[in-house]
């Protein structure tokens, strides 16, 4: 029997405030319409159907997953076009094919002159990306690399059909000020152009050139010679995007519900029933201006309590102090045992995949049940 | 269809090395036997009944649980005898109710007045420990508080059935030499003796004398006056506890097993497809003298590779490198592309986590699946 009132909800709960999950969804596909490009969000950060539904609804053209669960669940709920992100390795290929023989638009990834081969070795013309590394922070070949032609020849000239590049900024998310944001955009967008133009003066296909990372979207001041741009997190948001500079705290989507279980008031703490587990142990703004330690804390309604955060977590057990570490005995008066706050997360992709399912707060005021997914 | 070969499981996957399991939870129950005392596993760690089902096999009486749906779970699967070792809230006490109700001999905890006063006013006589504050860290009342004795006699005089203290020092994860091991094991127990003769003193019952961590129980040399031990992450044990010093490599029964995807040979990164979703965010270690930053790797037979580690993470991409960073063109021969290797976590609570079940490495060479479950 689930609950349909917030105040019935057990704790705890991964919360989605459906206005600001709404608005995120317009917001990133109003500035790549504005830009001529199409959006393909990464489903990886909610794993939840009901919430790549109303990206699709508001515009969204195909999407990104990083795992071929997320390929599966998401092909059987409905999604045709679909590109997994992450390279491809030959134990992989056959599950691929298995949903490609289902009717799924699969699109795959390779970096490496190995997986290349892999592919075109399976035979079976399957349509691929290759990885453009733009930043130096994990996969892809480089831009101006012999590699990147010797790739799309392994493909193209294997029988596999040469999609196009795709890249993402990483580095983004270590970006402080707009100009610095800007200028990342702009490298994501111009390194993988210059692999297009690469291939294409190579005689090889490159129709796509797929970019992307939520910073990135949200700062690109041109995108031009790009087709489509990837971005997850942005459908949520979090502390660590508030950090970077992409988004305000009243526009994070998730945030935990946890009941107050004790205090230790000599110490300042309140400590509640939604501890790491609930949290995740991502610490994303440890390294950010504001260390949130694990999470920004507000009340039960969402009205950010300024100052206030879990500072410490064990298993299910969280520890909310003031920032600054000062002792105040009203927070027992303020939080009763039994009463109740929302944490927003560092990291909403992390903390997202410690549910099995979200609480989605309604325009009017009732609760629905989202359920999502997570495993391999 | 589950792989029953170890070769021909999908990856990520969680591995537990069935013949280490066996051997730490045979350590402990020998090591508690000696000291001639109870032990009470927790089950928060592996969070799988067939996992429990050997420590009771082993020895251990009950279970210790950290939040109501564990308790559900292994009552259903036949475990009665069950301790709930978090601070109880109102808006829990029907769903306890229900499970004592059903036949389950659950135990409560609170450290308030608020909260003791909350169980005796729900009427049902119920089993409740007072958790004593032994080393700062976390929860509880300490041992010499007048507010311990107030809370006994609000339990014992409103109906409720006053079973015990216990407590849980988490600080020894702090610890580092096996002086200050034991020194941390003495005051754990000595605290939590101290709060029950206190209230003995005071005429109230007080049977129980729970205490407990993996580096406490794995370190006491006396327990005089304790009836009980609480421990859990020593049945898989990870790096962490490796750190701490009460644990050597060679004992950690959970390994992440993955996928080679790619290469950055400049860089001396090797890229695999498990990623912080299957290692978790959590980086216990960083604190320690050795940081081993995602895990520490052996190849997939096991065989831990001293210095390579997961030195970086992101979703689905693990970043394998040295730990001195140095980099290294024979790691692209020795783990190609399609290779897989396997790699120790840092806190096996969190990691396993992640995971929906084990595939169990058993010493027939054959590969069991057990399931294991996580949400609220």
């Amino acid at each position: 029997m689930q609950a349909h009132d917030l105040a019935d909800l057990p704790t705890p709960a991964a919360l989605i405030d459906e206005a600001r999950l709404q608005h995120n969804i317009e917001r990133m596909q109003q500035r790549m319409a504005a830009l001529g490009v199409r959006l393909r969000p990464h489903v990886k950060t909610a794993k939840c159907v009901a919430v790549a539904q109303r990206q699709q609804a508001a515009g969204a053209a195909g999407i990104t997953v990083s795992t071929l669960k997320e390929a599966e669940v998401f092909f059987d709920a409905g999604f045709h076009d679909i590109l997994y992100a992450v390279c491809i390795t030959p134990n992989k290929l056959a599950a691929a094919q298995a949903l490609r023989d289902r009717g799924c638009a699969l699109t795959l990834l390779v970096d490496s002159q190995v997986a290349a081969q892999a592919v075109v070795d399976f035979g079976q013309a399957l349509p691929v990306m290759i990885e453009i590394d733009s930043d130096g922070h994990r996969a892809g070949v480089l831009p101006d690399a012999d590699l990147l032609i010797a790739i799309g020849r392994t493909l193209h000239d294997g029988g596999a059909v040469l999609q196009g590049v795709m890249t993402h900024a990483g580095a983004s998310y270590d970006c402080r000020t707009p100009a610095a944001l800007q200028a990342m955009a702009e490298q994501e967008r111009s390194r993988c152009v210059r692999a297009a133009e690469r291939l294409r003066a190579a005689g090889l296909p490159c129709p796509e050139v797929s970019v992307g990372s939520t910073p990135t979207a949200l700062s690109a001041q041109s995108l031009a010679g790009v087709t489509e741009v990837r971005a997850g997190v942005y459908v949520l948001q979090d502390l660590v995007m508030h950090g970077v500079g992409v988004c305000s705290p009243a526009e994070i989507a998730l945030s935990v519900l946890g009941t107050v279980i004790g205090h230790q008031l000599e110490k300042g703490w309140v400590l509640v029933d939604a501890g790491w587990m609930a949290m995740s142990r991502d610490r994303g703004t440890q390294a950010q201006a504001v260390d949130f330690g694990y999470g920004a804390v507000c009340d039960e309604g969402g009205a950010l309590i300024e100052g206030l955060v879990m500072a410490s977590a064990n298993q299910e057990h969280g520890i909310v102090a003031w920032r600054d570490g000062h002792a105040d005995d009203g927070l027992a008066q303020r939080f009763p045992i039994g009463s109740r706050l929302r944490v927003l997360p560092n990291h909403a992709c992390a903390t997202a995949a410690q549910f099995p399912a979200y609480a989605v707060l309604m325009a009017d005021g009732g609760v629905e049940h989202w359920p999502r997914f997570s495993g391999w």
